[in-house]
């Protein structure tokens, strides 16, 4: 429906995502709570507040969904696999109909794995076995094969061609003790990408024969870009990303954004929405690490993170933008060290357009009394649309 | 589901829709937090409060889908066109199976439209026109042709007889120096019916040939009713409409309600309200003048109309209705001048079976806070319908 109901005009929209920003109580105060955050219980006085359900009740979502949801599209609809996810998180530039593998180095004896992250090798060691495999495997038939490194014993492998497919089994046996499965085609037009993968591992193993550790290959997460609407076509949109961690340029990339160059660094990324304001309508502009500190079940971290990124509210506000949301994409609450299934605070800025709750205050509790009530990270988009005076009515 | 469960009592139901009831702040007060409403307020603390969503978040719907919605009919599933509209604005009596389209008086240079609105002719020139046609065109084949003057240089044209379809494109070029478009079918059994409103406009030109104006005609938003099961079979109601605008009246007639006759002011339909209490278990009252202020931009005057609605309040309680919802179909906050996706404040007063807020105060913010929380206006029926008792359980 939204696709019909379009409208264009000059304003526009930003919408901030402080990554795992909902946390729960310590001490009786959740994060956002024991944080003093003068600029944003200030704006929340001025803004509409809400609570958003990333994928559904109670569940708790990886970054991949919760940010697919945010941008609007249906996290249940639209699978990102792991393979895909990986790649994404390494920067690589994933295009339709690549077939991405997540891959693990394994040490194998005689016909079985014997571990299956080959002693957790450090990441140079990564590097140097990627090269070699990369030097030894270029082309499998007429598919290119490109051998990333990740970390530690992890790396991505993307097959580059005509005609592949992700319906694999995996080759990973889950347990030492047993050989690697052979990967089995999952679909009809899956056979040919079986064959090249299975002759992959061969291929690897024979190259890396020579190795002490790593003398074997793992594969498993065999997946492909999702087909979706691009974003800018979905919502008639100039929309730009600004992210400094891999994973969320790809996923903003994915949906179609034009991924901005920028820094490491919050001030680097303030100063490139800056540059680039006057080119987009919508900017995505991504904040990592309140979620890594929630991650590490550092509380007192993630509050001084909370603390740092309330500071950079002022110079968001100088900008102009006719629509701003500041919400998270899901909650990382410091006491359970990981994502969990609690709504994200939302707050929704729009002076021209949007109620505002006089009264100060921005926090999960907060927000669960707020005059938007609970929403789902899927009809954001719609919302950040209408306050943006960007879409028409429906029907007379 | 519903209709599964119904039950028959005693219990009388009256929905009152305000028109474009909610609005946004002035000043830091919305409309409604303006405006003095002592009754409501005193009434809020005795009612459960809410916000109802009419078609989605985001969408700001036309008083078509929005009123289609309140009644329980999805407004995705049944669109109601221009045509129809347009006929049910001037109180035509449509029937199933008609066939309604938007006409205009246009202006004519050879082969081509040189105004597509003659001049937006004066209203009474447009009924000498109609009349001209109409005693020239009554019908063609077997189809009836009624034509009725709406205003300035719109009419509507409705068909009646068998086999009509309103899959059909438009003759209106949308744009001057164009000839007016040829109409074609756009279903297979449409071809009658194109075959049918093409002849329509070639005689209509034949007539108005001498006319120095407008001496042609444009024809668009082809539409018929949508197929529904009638409001009173749905919900097991004897359902009565009061309402002064020819619209409401239609959307009600369009549902199967019983449209009574009634004045032009509030005061006419509370007298109408009470004069036929004894015959439904439903009422339908439409107050219009908030929505127009809205739609005005006028700040004051809805605040104004809003104190006035207030005043009804005590007429509406001595009638002893076991349930009344106040609302509004959409929003039409005057600092937007139209209508608006906000949610709609509704107040439940049910004193035998609904929570109390046990505070005054009715508004939009008052209403964000509520016992009833976000709801769909589709979901509105169902619960008006459990408060009046008349739905058994689920299950066992």
């Amino acid at each position: 429906m939204l696709s019909d109901l379009l409208l264009q005009n000059e304003t526009k929209i930003l919408l901030v995502v402080a990554d795992g920003l909902g946390g729960l109580e310590k001490n009786g105060k959740t994060e956002l709570e024991a944080a003093r955050t003068p600029n944003l219980d200030a704006l929340a006085k001025k803004s509409s507040l809400g609570l958003t359900t990333a994928v559904d009740i109670g569940i708790t979502p990886g970054s991949g969904p919760a940010h697919l949801a945010l941008f609007g599209y249906d996290p249940l609809e639209y699978e990102i696999g792991r393979g895909v996810l990986e790649a994404l998180g390494i920067d690589y530039p994933l295009k339709k109909g690549d077939m991405a593998a997540r891959c693990n180095f394994a040490t194998m004896k005689g016909e079985v794995i014997t571990d299956r992250r080959a002693g957790r090798i450090p990441t140079e060691e990564n590097e140097r076995l990627c090269k070699r495999l990369s030097e030894a495997i270029d082309t499998i038939e007429d598919i290119k094969v490109n051998i990333r490194p990740v970390k530690s014993h992890r790396f991505v492998a993307v097959f580059d061609g005509e005609g592949l497919s992700h319906e694999l089994t995996e080759s990973d046996p889950q347990q030492t003790g047993k050989p690697p499965q052979v990967i089995k085609a999952l679909a009809e037009d899956a056979g040919k990408t079986a064959r090249i993968v299975n002759r992959f591992v061969l291929q690897a193993q024979e190259v890396l024969e020579s190795e002490k550790v790593a003398n074997a290959i793992l594969m498993r997460g065999f997946a492909s870009l999702p087909d979706l609407v691009p974003f800018g076509v979905q919502y008639g949109l100039r929309a730009g990303a600004v992210a400094t961690y891999p994973m969320y340029r790809g996923l903003a990339r994915l949906v179609g954004m034009d991924v901005l160059e920028t820094g490491s660094g919050w001030i680097d990324e303030l100063r490139t929405l800056r540059d680039n304001y006057e080119k987009y309508d919508f900017f995505f502009l991504h904040f990592k690490e309140t979620d890594a500190a929630g991650e590490d079940g550092d509380f007192e971290k993630k509050t001084k993170l909370i603390e740092e990124f309330d500071a950079l509210i002022p110079q968001l506000l100088k900008m102009k933008f006719e629509v701003i949301a500041i919400t998270g994409d899901h909650s990382t609450p410091a006491v359970l060290a990981g994502h969990s299934w609690h709504p994200n605070p939302f707050l929704l800025h729009a002076p021209q357009t949007a109620l505002t709750e006089a009264e100060p205050g921005f926090s999960e509790r907060r927000c669960a009394r707020g005059i938007l009530g609970h929403l789902y990270s899927l009809e954001v988009m719609s919302l950040l649309l209408a306050h943006a005076k960007r879409l028409k009515k429906f029907g007379a």
